[in-house]
């Protein structure tokens, strides 16, 4: 018997993409990651939260060993609602958040509920490779529509949506990472959110707008997110995983009452709940600690590794390589001349120890792009420097 | 805009069933719940497992708070082959092995992989209500096959089977719980489980087999899981969840090797990984504490609640309920007389003060049922006693 000829379709959809060769490569000592958007974790209070964590389990065990509820704690939602609050969402009823076990899991939750097999799901250009392996799994058309250096571009936005509408196609909903997007780092300003918000109504499109990075600016206050002014239209996703611990896994979602009920059923025929150690750790982060003192300290950190990587990058290399300094996040993207393919570079790139997540990983179009995308977040400065030191070479020999 | 307007068809599927009306209503302070699942956590070492989680925290935080690799750690994949030894399956290759956040998400996991939509998944009548809803979800087209006391009855499995085959439907997967099953506590014997596994050969059909209760026998040891033997054709789901805490959220897939790569990468675009501290937290468990002596205790316990309900039923219920005493598990399957539907018998039983599951949840035929289950896992032995004396008059008075 053969098992693999019992796969499904949508398992053999699912991209074993540029990008996963890269996070298996970037495992390799010695080689210098430029690939993974892990957080910088070192002014986390450890001690601290060791007593927390000893409290929740010895004190309080009953309840985080046991099953908890698919909708997550009370204290939680309630906690969630104090950072979209901070992200500009006022006023949030807790009611209306499901906790998920990372903000991947809420994208996930949001494309089973709201697509069938052959929707589309628009997307800009160039997008988070998760949020595309999930709409792969579901199979879900993933279009993409063009961005520039302040993300979606309403008019093509408008186009893009009018042209699906005219084939016939059903959209199951926009997907939009407006604040330091993954990739691109471009940062959508408040009136274009409220255009695109605008198009998306008219259109009769929903929003599923992903919000990581939103608090992550290094010199800007958090433009509020769309869902600030147009709840009615978007289910919003946060997560702890920038702002505290991705390993707890902990995300949540922020959901029109219409589609409360669905989030959080299919949520809980996925897995149940998220791990309830889990919520009460992140809960006692954002109820007994400075988190937003940490947030600050952790966005004065980005700025500087992203400083000493776009230094680095200015002096080494070739200026037909172009490239912008994000105002937060955690990636510079970076474009090679048009003609030359980055994937292949990433090979090289190894060999030279150092590694970095070609353009082809973040669109659903296929062929050459000469994109690639560099991480600073969980790079130290000097280490930032000799990876450049390794990867100019490689890039300008190219050219 | 009505954002319920763009449900996917499989969120209209999704079952806001009688069982989840039952786990709300359970809720309620003062009902007696013989509705849910939950384990006996009071045997637990809290104490200890608190300085665990202390430590994992705050000397390995870097670790815990970070990213881990979407299998599992490579500690808690060893973990889970031990517990796999105790079950039965002797020699299992960690590399084998993906952590998943509870075996709900397993069972998810294998649908999204294996199953079309239109595809059939075979299920024992009756079968989990979670499993039920994630076929649901992946409009999978649950077809059910009779058992016994001794769950599936393997020639009209092959019946099954064939007409399936003649019918020219796909057969993603046959969903069995062969030890102590939820709901019906039939454990399969061993002749039949190798019978089960030879009729899915020949047929050419793939197992998942769900083992949460294996290990929870009151008088019996373990019978090998299928997989032991026949290790190329299943996928096997153990979890942490009933011999240490459901609250954690961590179970396990074996995987034959040619889905294993596949597997993981499903898992990894629905949730990139399992919340890390849990993984931590239930490899210490299985590791650093005497584990078996802990499920040793929780069967003898469990043993003493089942006897405790079994009793009070013979003592109050008609004779023309039927029931059997399980050998092991969480739960009684009983049977009103035909006729008798007990979804509306739910409601009558919470207005004196109890709750139990409809037969209903446990089918994905529609219909009047005159099965219910009842859970003793999680209640004391008193309690248990005063919930039959709610209920006895209940169904008694509806014949």
């Amino acid at each position: 018997m053969d098992p693999s000829a019992f796969l499904s379709d949508r398992a053999r959809g699912v991209r074993q993409s540029a990008v996963r060769d890269v996070f298996d490569l970037a495992m390799s000592p010695g080689l210098v990651s430029l690939a993974g958007g892990n957080p910088w974790l070192d002014d986390l209070p450890l001690e601290e939260l060791g007593r927390v964590a000893d409290e929740l389990v010895s004190r309080q065990g009953h309840l985080s060993l046991q099953y908890g509820a698919g909708q997550g704690t009370a204290e939680l939602r309630d906690a969630a609602c104090s950072v979209m609050a901070a992200d500009g969402i006022e006023g949030a009823d807790p009611e209306l958040v499901v906790v998920t076990p990372g903000s991947q899991a809420g994208i996930d939750t949001a494309a089973r509920m709201l697509g069938n097999p052959g929707d589309v799901v628009v997307v800009e250009d160039p997008t988070f490779v998760g949020a595309l392996n999930t709409f792969n799994t579901w199979q879900l058309d993933a279009v993409t529509t063009p961005t520039d250096e302040e993300g979606l571009i309403p008019a093509f936005l408008r186009q893009t949506l009018q042209r699906l509408r005219a084939e016939g196609r059903r959209v199951a909903f926009l997907y939009t990472i407006p604040s330091y997007a993954n990739p691109s780092g471009a940062l959508m300003p408040a009136a274009r959110r409220d255009e695109v918000a605008r198009i998306c109504r008219e259109e009769g499109v929903l929003i599923v707008e992903d919000n990581p990075y939103g608090q992550l600016g290094f010199e800007d206050a958090p433009v509020p997110p769309i869902a600030a002014e147009h709840r009615d239209q978007v289910i919003y996703l946060g997560t702890a995983s920038k702002i505290f611990s991705p390993g707890v896994r902990i995300g949540w979602a922020l959901v029109p009452p219409a589609l409360l009920r669905e989030f959080y059923l299919s949520a809980e025929s996925a897995y149940i709940c998220p791990s309830v150690p889990s919520q009460m750790l992140a809960t006692a982060f954002l109820t007994r600690f400075d988190w937003q003192g940490h947030v600050a300290r952790c966005a004065v950190e980005y700025a500087r590794r992203c400083d000493a990587l776009v230094d680095s990058m200015e002096e080494s290399l070739d200026p037909r390589i172009m490239f912008a300094r994000p105002g937060g996040g955690f990636f510079v993207w970076a474009r090679m001349p048009d003609g030359i393919d980055t994937l292949p570079l990433m090979h090289t790139a190894a060999e030279a120890g150092v590694v970095f997540v070609p353009g082809a990983a973040f669109t659903p179009d296929v062929g050459p792009n000469p994109h690639f995308r560099l991480a600073f977040s969980f790079v130290a400065p000097e280490v930032l420097r000799e990876g450049m030191r390794r990867l100019a070479p490689v890039l300008n020999a190219a050219l």
